[in-house]
């Protein structure tokens, strides 16, 4: 089955395939790695219930005296700046220095920055210290880029960027592509953006190249959400079936599924 | 149809009915006023789902550097004083500040101040800094009136005040309502109170008469309430059902289940 | 019925039957006793719903000068070691010292201690402050007990102590009984654990015996869990259908389906 959509981008060259995707899936499943989430209030259980519904194994804490253990002792670590308090900055501090220490690869969600300038600046500061993936939204990355789209800013900060929305654009810079399943009702419920995140950092745990590891989460995850969409009455059931989706998820699923397409375009805001 | 319960109020002319209730809610859905909720931890998540479910945009952030940004970029604003912990006032206190700068409605949820004489005293402080709505359940409400009744209070702080329970009562001390929609599994899902004062507000931004948006608000949630209560195998699937409800709500289902009623006696614990 | 599995102990005399369970989930539902809940943020929300679905009152505040009024005013009290930062543990031993003073039982749920060398020292330290229950799971009460086993651990506490996994032990030391039930997914949804800590403390508040009353409660939680897991779809749906499968949990359903078992081995990690 071609799961490109035909006249759309005759030579493109896709990075992953659905086959590839479902073998990443496969090692979540099998090495589940331990991935701690830094993340807000309001994102921490369907983030856990993700994470856990993948195959991995989520941590939360944030206390400032644990979070050295548990980032050393982690495969990924994820970091959220939704709900950024003062007290949080000294603790993601440290769980970037750990995590660098430990070679243990992490991924920065730069939630609302764009509804706060404090928050920008932050991430902007946090986003040179070498994480290995920057996914938001599509509004969030052009607010980070401040006026370079997402390949120019994954040239800048030498990482893979993936920007969110209908279609998912995953570069780095000089190889890209494009993830186009998922459901509208992804944006009907809260935390469902982070929770991927989380569930992208378990994938970049178990991959070679976080660029093929994120363009397959996103993927998984897509599809995921197209299963769900189907048998959902709405946003609220939706949430259960989409952790029920991603638990049963199988290579079947995915490859009768999979929309990858060329990354034409998606960056504009 | 008529949506008066027939024999009940013969004389009682009611402040809405059910078209106009249904046009609120198609403003909230078409403007998507941003909702600014400092609330309880426990109760943030299926706040925030209401409140997308609801077509409006919610943020739940009570960084104290952050605060005013986003207050201030929002349609209205939520104070739940659940999990009250001493460094939320000078959040809380900004906050305020800041709505009352920046003409941004907001609403008190005094939630367990019979709990807490803590916080029965800071409830009492803030409910006299010009909130447009206070809606807390019967018991509260008895609380923060020390004796007075719901009318009684809305008149001392000229403003709205709902108490919620079996009927909802909403006053501005002269004009009085009563919502009789709504299910019993309410009571038995956290948080419920708080995400529909969250859902409320959103109301509360999109209407000019501050009574009218909150005793619309209370229909809409009181027939989702119905609907998802027709379905629901007990109060988890509840839940899941209230919120798909909730976003799939028209005016023929406000129109066909709307319960409004005189308000009677409602306010006495 | 016998609910026995037949061959597994023919002598084993077990402490509870399913008709006990019963009477002690209807005095929950009776008397609602207000169970106070520290505890991890990414938990709350799913363990103030099941302590609602088995019929009690939950509170969640960890505001320092608020935890006394409500812990004297409540009939029991968790504490969860999940996310335990700093400006908690006087949170805690506030709460325990009221508690002690108003002989408010409480239980401990060292959650994570095997990840935490700091939270492993903090809860050795808090265990030795008499609590009514220590719960955790394998590796958790492994790791409090330093080499001793579940027995052994309750006798040095003098308290009761379960260990919970595939098969449930309770045991206060010279007492035991395993609880077979439950269902898979209840290792694939965050929080289960921690929420079935609340609604254990809602039995010990009801209970003469602590540890009658824990094994009680989880034989009903786990009975909730297996009729859950018939309906469910995965992980998702599963969360919703076990506070469902709680709140209408009746004396048949136990007694068809309670598979209390003779305590053998299972503290092993």
């Amino acid at each position: 089955m071609n799961a490109l959509s035909g006249g759309e981008a005759p030579s493109f060259s896709p990075l992953i395939d659905a086959a590839l995707a479902a073998e990443l899936l496969g090692r979540v499943r099998q090495r589940r790695p331990r991935v701690h989430c830094i993340t807000n209030t309001v994102a921490q259980e369907i983030t856990a219930n993700a994470v856990l519904a993948a195959g991995a194994i989520p941590s939360v804490t944030i206390a400032l005296d644990e979070i050295a253990a548990f980032v050393a002792s982690a495969d990924a670590l994820l970091i959220n700046l939704g709900t950024l308090e003062p007290q949080h900055r000294a603790v993601i501090s440290l769980a970037i220095d750990t995590a660098r220490e430990n070679s243990v690869p992490w991924v920065l969600d730069p939630v609302f920055i764009d509804r706060s300038p404090v928050r920008a600046g932050y991430a902007r500061e946090i986003a040179g210290r070498g994480p290995a993936l920057v996914r938001g939204n599509v509004g969030e990355i052009a607010v980070l880029g401040e006026g370079a789209d997402a390949p120019g800013l994954a040239r800048a900060l030498r990482t893979v960027v993936a920007a969110t929305g209908a279609t998912d654009l995953v570069t780095d810079g000089r190889r890209s592509i494009g993830i186009a399943n998922g459901h509208a009702h992804m944006a009907a419920v809260t935390g469902m953006g982070c929770a991927g995140a989380a569930v992208t950092a378990a994938f970049v745990a178990v991959g070679e190249d976080p660029l093929v590891a994120t363009a397959s989460a996103l993927l998984a995850l897509g599809v995921a959400g197209d299963i769900a969409g189907e048998a959902a009455r709405g946003p609220g059931t939706f949430a259960s079936l989409y952790l029920d989706a991603l638990h049963g998820l199988d290579a079947a699923d995915i490859a009768a599924r999979a929309r990858i397409v060329a990354p034409s375009g998606e960056t504009s805001p």
